[in-house]
């Protein structure tokens, strides 16, 4: 989604497509370095239901292949005009230091207790929102756009992106397994610090509060117990609705800013349809 | 020595060292980019006698600490007028990515038996001199030099890393224990794959064959033993001399280079003298 979000803010502009090409290929190498290096820091076994590069060949492999992807999607950005290549790398340097202190912040997160919904927020923001945000604002500049509409798709991607993962986080719990790609309730099992859990931990008292401490801190529990409990916990502190409702007020955001951009309408309607297809997916 | 040599390409052709500083900075992050990633593949504990960050903190912040320096690198390397920007950012990519190649093959030649002289000289070509030779190149463009002086450069640069990474493997069977920083014989030790291993490899015959051959598969050896017997074939092959004919040819090379940079001869000796000290040090 990324090159497609790239592709189309710069068509937005009736700006070249052709140029945008190299651009879009190297924000998707960008964006697969950090899944290399993120599954080695995960274990993950599978991505995409393959073997991960760690786990086909080994760890150095997917070290060094990250690391030589990361200098591939510079060259490939630096494939646009001189007058934009200074502000093009700009966004791109910010984006990716952006995404890697996300994923270090995420990886705090394990180790700490008291993580508020401001500081999840922030923490998705980095990891997943900046790098649609970037991929909308290097293609607007491509697209030889103003500084102000770059800086409107900017934050029609950021608020998508915010919302996207919102939606990550409601899937993981309630998506239907037969079309979620991966195992549902996988965030439960492992206690990972998403917005339900937070919200859950933050409204949880007296009875409800010792349940869910029961499941976050016992050893040798059934997962499907433990997914079954924490999800019907999760119910009955309505806090599905709350992710629901979070997620709706970024993605009314994202269509704001999308609205005021000065383009076409029905190039707009695209981007719109674009966005409202990925926050109603299943998987 | 990378920044160092920026700066002095740089003032070879009076260029303002001040403008060279940040692209120094960033070849020195980049090549410590390089050293956090290198330290997690080797599993090595320690760095200029202190932990290293995978061992201080975790492998997990090491790869991302090293992930963000490498686009620090890149802002750092940013930093010079809008007419270089591309040339500079161009060998600044050519760099890094025969950096993390030769690191590779490196490795691969962990797990190979036949390692010939020529393809060990173009892995420590990628791995350690076109590094030396990319510092030179990026500030001799800083001093507004034309393509030629820096290509001379570039080959100044590259010899002297060859030249350099030879003396290297010297040092690590000759070096003198008091003054080396790191165990002397260390890669007898580990059968690490230097120009003078290769060079016995393939000069032994007969019982001498046999002798290296015991030491190279022989488990549970004393450490010391080894190392001594594995020096007195080395004594006895010549790979000693060998290596420093191979180190000669390429200083000289380095130095003919040097000898035909249009610049003022003082500045020159300083470059030259700078080389001499690298390729008679002691540790």
């Amino acid at each position: 989604m990324r090159p497609a979000l790239l592709l189309m803010a710069c068509d937005l502009f009736n700006g070249s497509v052709l140029k945008a090409l190299a651009p879009a290929v190297g924000i998707e190498v960008f964006h697969n370095f950090t899944l290399l290096h993120d599954d080695i820091m995960d274990k993950a076994p599978l991505r995409r239901g393959k073997p991960t590069v760690h786990a086909k060949w080994n760890e150095s492999i997917a070290i060094l292949s990250g690391d030589v992807m990361l200098v591939k999607a510079y060259e490939l950005m630096m494939e646009v005009e001189n007058d934009i290549l200074r502000p093009v790398l700009a966004i791109f340097n910010q984006t990716a230091t952006g995404v890697c202190e996300g994923q270090q912040i995420d990886m705090n997160f394990e180790a700490l207790d008291g993580v508020s919904v401001a500081e999840y927020l922030e923490m998705i923001r980095l990891k997943t929102a900046v790098l649609l945000g970037g991929s909308l604002k290097i293609g607007t500049l491509i697209g030889n756009a103003p500084e102000e509409q770059a800086e409107l798709l900017y934050q029609f991607g950021e608020n998508l992106g915010l919302a996207f993962q919102l939606q990550d986080d409601i899937l993981d719990v309630y998506g239907d397994p037969d079309k979620f790609g991966k195992l549902v309730g996988g965030d439960i099992i492992s206690n990972k610090k998403t917005f339900l859990l937070i919200k859950a931990i933050e409204l949880a008292e007296g009875l409800e509060k010792e349940e869910l401490d029961y499941w976050l801190y016992a050893e040798n529990v059934v997962s499907e117990d433990k997914v079954n409990a924490v999800t019907d916990l999760y119910n009955r502190l309505g806090v599905r609705q709350l992710a629901e409702e979070q997620m709706n007020k970024f993605a009314e955001r994202a269509l704001s800013a999308l609205d005021k951009v000065a383009a076409e309408d029905d190039k707009k309607q695209a981007l719109k349809i674009f966005a409202e297809k990925l926050l109603v997916r299943e998987n």
